[in-house]
């Protein structure tokens, strides 16, 4: 089996070394030059360009996207819709609007070249992990890559969790999910921290993964940052967002389902990005209006 | 070590369970019949009454309190302060309120009667799992039990958390974070189940079990859940709140910190055992009266 890999970002380059491991060939693309020796060094082979990797590859192609979701996605999959011949086979791995996906199935099955929506979780843990990945599309296309799908996801680690889209659907959602999931222990860790106790959050996180109720990945990723730094003194409550947990809101309103937990996930990292608050000035200035209430000037 | 237990509904009477496997002398009471038989045909004494558990303990004694928070806990409390000589000792291993636990340890201290505040999470999984305890006051009197808490939470799943009061203090932020991070599962789950994909609720949440961000305990209860009854049927949509999620937004009030996904979790509670909305009444009859648009009758 071999397969055409076409973007070696953190995530990319991890699972060509996954593949790798498995014994599967790849060749791999990317702007750098950094990232394609690293994978030559893992027995890949680079390519300098996208049409090079497609000339790279034996007749049918099989070939894996997995760059920013957005612009650079849809730029590498319009090139490959572009070069590949029918019978080829696409894989967009990113983090990809579901709406954007099912355009594509139906442009790429326009051409006959199979298409498939692949949700992948599991960051920089992956590699010595696996990946969680759920598929969306046919079933015939998930068998041709089915290798591909065993080396980076073993066994329960994969499902093929519907049509096309699916896969991207699913993804979106488990995003969304882990932006309330992070934000209730976030609002929890906040108001320990201000007790009159003086708690240790890592002794707590650490505590709290041995039979209680809340015990989770994300809980040991945070009394792994607590142990580091145990009151997070070198970081900035900055938190931006990459798409998901907006597009899930959209979803939910699209199906007029209450998700206020999802939603105030969302708005909390908003906040966070503002270095002052317009809304809290109109406040401000309403509550001096009406009750001649005490304000801070700027 | 001898241990008097008071209280043998599912968690006193699997913690009693759990003493005896560990070799440990447990004298409980309950007013159910049947639950002290059970302690007994696993090696335990019982006893008819409170009094008769504290004759039937050697001096100095140690009693667990394991009996619903509030008006229970305070009547069992109470009377144990009453019974107790100098040199005793009682851990208080229900969902108590922090704040009566604080004014629990001075009327104790006063007597010479040790004081443990303990929250346990775990359920009725810990049994086999081993309890996750947080214990609130003095390391003498910790280390007077330990055989108890090394029976019940061994290893990793005890720790000493700080002063007296912040073992429920801890309990109590731990289950306002469990509100949240059960919300937010629910809320994508029924985005997922809400979707134009025909998805299986009970195969995503075993999946995501596997290498994603958002793999934990409760997502696969979940998992467990959706397998038993994919669509939830035989449910009704009524969630009652055990006190713990409204004390940590109190909380959260009192020093003045935002906790809007652990608010919204609490509100979602309480519109579940509304069967109308009078809130969504008002709404409709304003929308009547300005826009005179449509209303559906009672």
């Amino acid at each position: 089996m071999q397969l055409g890999m076409i973007g070696l970002g953190k995530m990319g380059r991890n699972m060509t070394l996954r593949l790798r491991r498995a014994g599967l060939d790849v060749v791999g693309t990317d702007p750098d030059a950094a990232a394609r020796k690293e994978i030559e060094e893992a027995g890949a082979t680079s390519a300098e360009s996208l049409p090079a990797l497609v000339d790279a590859l034996p007749a049918p192609r099989a070939v894996w996207s997995m760059v920013p979701s957005g612009k650079v996605t849809e730029s590498v999959l319009g090139e490959l819709a572009e070069r590949l011949a029918p019978g080829d086979l696409v894989i967009d791995g990113g983090n990809s609007n579901y709406h954007d996906s099912l355009r594509w199935h139906e442009a790429f099955a326009a051409k006959d070249i199979a298409f498939l929506d692949a949700g992948v979780s599991g960051g920089v843990w992956g590699l010595e992990n696996g990946y969680c990945i759920m598929v969306g599309g046919e079933s015939a296309a998930v068998q041709r890559v089915q290798p591909v799908f065993d080396a980076l996801a073993p066994g329960d680690f994969f499902a093929h969790v519907g049509a096309g889209g699916a896969g991207h659907f699913t993804k979106m959602v488990h995003n969304g999910m882990e932006y309330g999931l992070m934000q209730a222990y976030a609002e929890g860790f906040e108001i320990l921290r201000g007790s009159r106790f003086d708690l240790d959050l890592a002794q707590l996180s650490r505590l709290w993964m041995h039979g209680s109720v809340i015990r989770s990945w994300l809980l040991e990723l945070a009394g792994n940052a607590f142990t580091e730094d145990g009151d997070l003194a070198d970081l900035k409550g900055w938190v931006p967002d990459s798409g998901e947990g907006r597009w899930t809101l959209q979803e939910s309103i699209d199906q007029d389902v209450p998700a206020p937990v999802l939603y105030a996930s969302l708005m909390t990292r908003f906040r966070s990005r503002q270095e002052e608050s317009f809304q809290a000035k109109v406040l401000a200035a309403l509550r001096n209006q009406f009750g001649g209430h005490a304000v801070k000037k700027a």
